[in-house]
């Protein structure tokens, strides 16, 4: 008898437990960024939303004004050993050469075709956009896009021998949706351009080509047999880097951020333009120091260089996320 | 015996013809734009939104690409006797010339300061951009929005004498919620300045800031007391007119729209980009031939001058509103 009880009460107890259990699983809400570790910047990134979302809260804020803006390279997908649209133009250069005789002794093109990207690097971004303006100039909008998919769905990365569409980091996507399941409105604010990332934002972000901010060649209506076309001009429009960012930010969206995402010093306007102001506010720097699982770099890099935004982040309030302690993953699995 | 079930019957046929006065009712959809006579512009537009939006068929079109772009004068408010800017503009130089005695015997200045339009018409779009970059210049984009904010509020139509913001056209202010309703993403595409346009666009016609494209000064991204501000520049960044519509819709859109509403021949190539195409497309221009209601001018007008539009709009499937016939209201009654 003694027993009999003992038995029962053991086998009360576990369904108590078990009951305590599912009870607990169901109180207990679901991690909306799986891919992050517990720590400092998951913790802030989470506050905020909370905050900014919480109805009748002191910092509430309305879901029309929850504006969210993420650079691209290195931010989103990586940007080493240099930045994907630079490779595509590389071999986009390589690919046109033999119509172009004269590239080959006119810089940069003559360093594109030889591969010589120390000459390339010491052009800085004004040699890179020349190089880009030629080899994307004369295309129409569609017939880019068409070329750019074709790159995407055949290129591979140097080193990690997938495609770069793969290549973006899976906590960023995360956030992403996370940010979007809170009323977000989620925006691409990069140095790259646009038209580049508009062939595949949509599927790797979940990002509408309407929501996207970037560099632009100038573009030149025309009837090409009857029909209207758009055709890219050998010129620089507009560069949305550095003090370009909060430009093209208003230009876009005409309202002012709430919170920033970035990772090198090309980002810094865009935080300050995001985070210096009165109400709550969110600015987060990507720090690449990853060797095994990415890159590792800050202030040694010719792109996404990481020099006073690492300096400035703490008494600036920005969040510094560390790839290495702070990620779970940095890609997901390949397919 | 006879009477009885006469009366019987009468009040047996009444009730049923009420039931099915009834039922008629509650089978008859509610007309979505109640302020537009039935007539053939009416049922092409609902055609169209039927059409795009029927499951299934063969028109269908998904509603992330129900892009519909509306110029803003002359087609969702008037822009007679000039445009509203204009006005706001000339009140603004004249606010200003005090502190500007140059302006005494510079050109285009000293036409606005005397309010000699016809000088200033001669000076064309590029003399009216002048104007419009000098007196908007130096002011931050939140400066700027104040100073347009106070003289929404204060100034008064020299016809009809209510604010410029009573002077939207309410069947189109309807067709903007219409199309909305419907999985529409609605864009205002309009000449005007971008920054004047978010001033009130939203309140008006319910589109957004970042909905918006239009032309634009160039912005510096600079400190003020320790604060970021974008500082309007005297310089013009951007034009959205004629050839310049289709270029500012890629570049803010990203899309080829499918619906795409104007008035005058500053809007063809947005007309023409939208529509020449293989799949169903909507082309509408508002036809200003209202002179008791609103005004009457095509051919013969400096603003809003449909010419080209009118000569080819049946050729080109483009469907003209007649602002007498179509609307039996112009603006919403007076508040």
């Amino acid at each position: 008898m003694v027993r009999a009880v003992s038995s029962l009460r053991r086998r009360f107890a576990a369904g108590l437990l078990w009951c305590m259990a599912a009870v607990g699983a169901l109180a207990q809400p679901v991690d909306p960024l799986p891919s992050w570790h517990t720590g400092t910047a998951k913790a802030r990134i989470v506050a905020f939303v909370q905050a900014v979302t919480e109805p009748g809260g002191k910092d509430f804020v309305a879901p029309g004004d929850r504006i969210a803006v993420f650079d691209n390279d290195g931010t989103l997908w990586s940007e080493q050993p240099m930045y994907f649209q630079l490779a595509f133009a590389l071999d986009r250069v390589r690919a046109l050469a033999p119509k172009h005789p004269e590239w080959k002794t006119k810089q940069p093109f003559k360093a594109a075709v030889e591969g010589d990207m120390k000459t390339l690097a010491a052009g800085g971004e004004r040699g890179l956009l020349e190089l880009v303006a030629a080899s994307h100039a004369g295309l129409t909008t569609d017939e880019f896009a068409a070329v750019v998919k074709d790159w995407l769905a055949t290129a591979r990365h140097p080193k990690f021998n997938r495609p770069y569409t793969e290549l973006t980091f899976a906590p960023m996507v995360e956030l992403l949706a996370y940010l979007r399941a809170n009323g977000f409105q989620t925006w691409i604010v990069s140095g790259g351009g646009i038209d580049f990332m508009r062939v595949f934002a949509e599927q790797a972000y979940g990002v509408p080509p309407q929501q996207m901010v970037g560099s632009s060649l100038a573009l030149k209506y025309a009837l090409r047999n009857g029909q209207p076309v758009l055709v890219q001009q050998p010129k620089v429009a507009f560069i949305d880097d550095k003090a370009g960012k909060p430009v093209g930010i208003h230009k876009a969206i005409g309202k002012r951020p709430i919170a920033a995402f970035g990772n090198s010093d090309g980002d810094f306007q865009m935080l300050e333009w995001t985070t210096r102001a009165p109400s709550a506010r969110l600015g987060v720097l990507v720090h690449h120091d990853d060797a095994e699982r990415e890159f590792a770099y800050d202030r040694k890099s010719p792109f996404g260089r990481l020099d006073r935004g690492l300096d400035e982040a703490s008494a600036r309030g920005w969040t510094l996320v560390s790839m290495k302690n702070d990620w779970k993953q940095v890609y997901a699995p390949g397919r």
